[in-house]
């Protein structure tokens, strides 16, 4: 594990211990959006997600595509948690060169992806800045029965994902449809486990709901689905930008799920925690499977 | 009136006219927070604020004073709307150099605000950028009967400061109490027919709250509290980032106010439309107050 990376689990550990919250605060800091109270039968979501010029989105990126990636980016957040979006602002630091052709396209991508998903845009902040920089929150909200969490995969539970990894920085992260209809879909229809959504890669994400669950898991590198984009097996392990599903269920409710709907695929099986993260490889060897994904510092 | 100024407006009456939104959201685009249906006698807040290096701040100012002003500034939109602050979100980038002694004063000083004001920090998003940005995020709820906008303000009503103006860049921006509490009380008590935050200097933000009720307004130079810190009138006018109130109530309001709270100043009275917006200056001539503060780009 790099240095960077125990710098960053430090950092928000740091962060986490100084906050008291109030009783209203069901999940606070480290899952996919914070979980508030809200009525007798639904909680709300709240998230956000900052893209940063040169390191989410590049200075020939298409401004509609960075509008969309924005939008893109909280939605998947929402999902995670089972649930759906309402209302998003956009805060926006923009050049003053060309400022109202970016504007413009930025939001054409932006609202078509919003009101794809009946997501509300009710405000936000422009500024002036060097580089573009983007912060979109979102308020969502769940069905207290429907919230999935990260810590909730259990020994035994089968570990899925929504689609096919690797590659996407060369493109995809860009156009991206976010799993909002995939997980509404999951968390009414089959008992999830745990669900996050792959932001960083398979193997740091995987690394991360196995912390939040305090367990162990298992990948098998023949059931891991490699994109037509990916060069390779460590691009679908490691790059990161999938924005696809990661989620747990046991092995009845995965029986019934393959056989409905065999869009979503087994890549492993949750272990208890001694047994650490694992993978075994094409010729049946059983590795150690290294938390490699993105680090954001 | 600046290009510039007639973009800002044009940059925003663009990016309202692409936008239809469901009728849960009360308010969008154009006041101190957007307002969402909540319960049957509250209304939800919503707003977000960005600060950059540079413009909002410095690189030599303190990271407990970013921390600081970043949730004030979201305190004091939520103040704006007579409102109580609830819940907020920090997306925050920063440079690598120094980042652990950065993340740690920095959410010293947002810590320690958000505890006065009894506000959760419930997540957030860390990067890396070259320079410092935050985007704080915030929920905020409201009684429906104390809801105050921008557009309330109607010919006849007085128009109040709730503290002095001007000379605030020269460090009060960094270190200013919102005005929660003061919102609070002015709510609670009497009717205040409009409010809004002073952020971009009295004569710009005056403009707008004329603009958003269809009013104009006459102010008197010398009713205007000018601040210690100030060098000039122009300064209490034009400069910006006090962060006051700015309200209207009628007079019969207003002689009880000033009765009992003598801290918040008349400094003029909102006209008719037609009237335009105007100041009387200290030697008894009336001039066109040009809407001349802080401009984002």
């Amino acid at each position: 594990m790099s240095s960077g990376r125990i710098s960053e689990l430090d950092l928000i550990q740091r962060i986490s211990r100084g906050i008291k919250n109030s009783p209203s605060v069901v999940r606070g800091i480290g899952d996919d959006t914070a979980v508030l109270k809200y009525t007798r039968n639904k909680y709300q979501l709240f998230t956000c997600d900052m893209l940063i010029e040169g390191t989410d989105f590049f200075p020939d990126t298409a401004a509609k595509d960075i509008g969309h990636k924005a939008i893109a980016c909280s939605l998947s957040d929402i999902a995670a948690m089972g649930g759906k979006p309402k209302y998003a602002l956009i805060s926006l630091g923009f050049p003053r060169k060309q400022a109202k052709e970016f504007i413009s396209g930025f939001y054409k991508g932006a609202l078509a992806l919003a009101g794809k998903f009946k997501t509300n845009i009710v405000g936000g902040d422009l500024s002036l800045s060097e580089k573009i920089i983007v912060d979109v929150s979102m308020i969502g909200e769940v069905l207290k029965k429907n919230l999935t969490l990260r810590s909730g995969a259990k020994p035994g539970d089968l570990i899925f994902v929504s689609g096919s990894l690797g590659g996407s920085l060369y493109g995809r992260h860009l156009k991206f449809t976010p799993r909002i209809k995939e997980a509404n879909y999951l968390v009414s229809n089959y008992r999830i486990s745990a669900m996050m959504d792959l932001s960083d890669g398979l193997s740091l994400d995987l690394h991360r709901l196995t912390l939040a669950g305090k367990v162990g898991a298992i990948i098998y590198e023949e059931l891991i689905p490699v994109s037509g984009s990916a060069k390779s097996l460590t691009e679908a392990l490691n790059m990161g930008e999938d924005y696809e599903l990661l989620f747990t269920t046991q092995p009845k409710e995965a029986r019934r799920l393959i056989k409905n709907n065999p869009f979503f695929k087994i890549i492993g099986e949750i272990r208890k925690e001694k047994h650490g993260l694992k993978i075994i490889t094409k010729d049946c060897r059983e590795k150690i499977l290294e938390p490699k994904g993105y680090q954001h510092f």
